[in-house]
């Protein structure tokens, strides 16, 4: 394997020294991009895209001939375990994702089997030997899945919710039935991160997408417990170097505390919290990825410049600091804009290294 | 006017001693009631019933006479602001609020007028007062607003939003405009509370729906700024009674400390915070309301009791605490449940105003 030429990323999530601060964007891979629409309609659904490794590999690559990008993350769906255990992942047009098979009752949470990542997952560990190789060293790859209750959302609603209705419902009156649910989505989200950095992954993140619809309560027990178990499954050091590890609830500014003690290396923060009062509530404890709303990509560069500096500028001196946007980047917005992102970052940031 | 019977409301609103928790539910006049949705369906629209002082005084009482509720809350929409301003408020079915002339100009903003809410609004003041006289005391009645920043995010979308790029585009790109969009609006709604107080509303709440999108600083700039002004503004001593004041911003868990300082009595308070440590946050300066996940509402009736316990053991001993769910009841809720709701909160709370 190669050396890596930029490992900013992954010396940033360290707490590390850097020049610049490295930077990188959720859902850099997609559909702002006219050579992914391209290909994507070359290849018919987007399961089609996902489960084939060259396509993946090409469209992984995409963003990073554009921009100057720190990071490549692997092409996938936070959904592929589900799928993989037999739900029948599809994405209706313009709807999101779906399951043909939901959890309907105890004897299928019974069923579900932990998928052995070689097998029913070989697609995603193609897909990153490929890209891995195919990167050359250049900047690193991320792997990532979805977190077990984000997965158990979906899995037991069949779709995206509004209410969460069905799974609350679940969890309210069958907590037991539950956490044995939890348990197994645990034991298959580390397996899989295991293998996608067997495979080649350098670093691996947990996004937790639906944790912020829980009480505080409920996203202790039900999300974070299940997050922190993941992380005590993972192994992290691969030939002497470390893998860093990524957490991310969306909505979860109100326990950034109680996820920095859990031993990830770093959080993801969503737009709505200050980075200055995140950093200063957890302390040396973790780096943090963030936090630029999303819709400033709308805006003009003037915005988009200022913004990015008062984001570098909030998060302030010492490394650390990873430039993300609070949420994924839309379909209908200008790569242009994108580049002038990431360019302010590099360029605004320096000063923050000296 | 009648004298309170029950002011329990009102008493744990301001700090002052009660014997029991109190408790309202935010929509409990509303489509989960089958004698709601026999009026609705003789109304016609929405807005229909909201515009019809009789029917709108009736189904503001319908819950009390199910319920054990310690307040009403006048029967209207949180857009009649927009609408008496001449953008056209309809429902679509099924899709949430719409306008039919939302803002998309500067022309559009600087011809925004401040309505009279004796003569646009006169609907709404001729509801409150014929439900203060209907009420005849039993319970106090409750006025409301959406929030400036509430108003102008439909106002300016047109709609419900999942991603708000046009009215964050107008606040990125043109702040001064927005900043005069929403003084203009502040002063409405200021105004319009003002005039519901002096109808008979005993206490109000606003309702910022949407402040929870923002980022730390916008939200501190474009959301609670305004929140403030209409603080400022708002005539609460009549007749030498104190007239309490709620703040509600929905996903604001994170800004607690900022909304307790701007002189509302209370703030609302929706289901992912932590009613406890909520407390400990806010000190002894607001009253709390909340906070139930309205999920809970599907589970059975011990898990409702278990969490009715379970919060009021959060917020602990002594008054300044409202019981409420931490959103609007859903229209496919049993009402029976909402009986064991209410009914556990007088019965468990006592324990804790001893």
């Amino acid at each position: 394997m190669s050396e890596l030429k930029n490992d900013r990323f992954i010396r940033a999530l360290l707490k590390q020294p850097v020049d610049k601060t490295p930077v990188w964007m959720m859902r850099q891979a997609g559909r702002y991009l006219p050579e992914y629409k391209a290909i994507r309609a070359e290849a018919g659904s987007f399961m089609d895209l996902c489960t084939n490794p060259e396509l993946a590999c090409e469209v992984t690559l995409q963003p990073l001939e554009r921009f100057d990008f720190d990071a490549a993350i692997l092409f996938s769906d936070i959904l592929t375990i589900p799928d993989a255990m037999g739900l029948g992942l599809y994405f209706a047009e313009g709807e999101g994702p779906k399951f043909k098979s939901p959890i309907r009752t105890a004897a299928d949470i019974n069923k579900l089997f932990i998928p052995d990542p070689e097998q029913e997952l070989k697609y995603v560990m193609d897909a990153v030997r490929l890209i891995r190789k195919n990167l050359q060293g250049r900047v690193p790859l991320i792997g990532f899945s979805g977190s077990p209750w984000t997965l158990a959302t979906y899995m037991v609603e069949g779709s995206s919710s509004k209410t969460f209705s069905k799974v609350k419902g679940l969890m309210f009156e069958q907590p037991k039935l539950m956490h044995k649910m939890l348990d197994k989505l645990a034991q298959s989200v580390a397996s899989y991160l295991n293998a996608q950095i067997a495979a080649g992954a350098q670093a691996v993140m947990l996004f937790d997408t639906w944790g912020g619809a829980l009480g505080t309560e409920e996203y202790l027990e039900f999300s974070l417990r299940y997050a922190q178990q993941v992380r005590s499954l993972l192994k992290t050091d691969v030939d002497g170097k470390k893998v860093p590890t990524v957490l991310f609830t969306k909505g979860g500014g109100q326990w950034l505390e109680s996820m920095a003690g859990i031993g990830y290396d770093a959080l993801g923060l969503d737009w709505q919290t200050d980075i200055h009062h995140a950093r200063m509530r957890v302390g040396s404890k973790v780096a943090l990825q963030g936090n630029m709303d999303p819709i400033t990509l709308y805006a003009n560069s003037e915005v988009i410049r200022e913004k990015v500096g008062s984001i570098l500028n909030k998060y302030g001196s010492g490394t650390g600091h990873v430039f993300n946007l609070g949420h994924g980047i839309l379909p209908d917005m200008n790569p242009e804009h994108v580049k002038v992102m990431v360019d302010a970052v590099h360029e605004l940031s320096e000063q923050y290294h000296k």
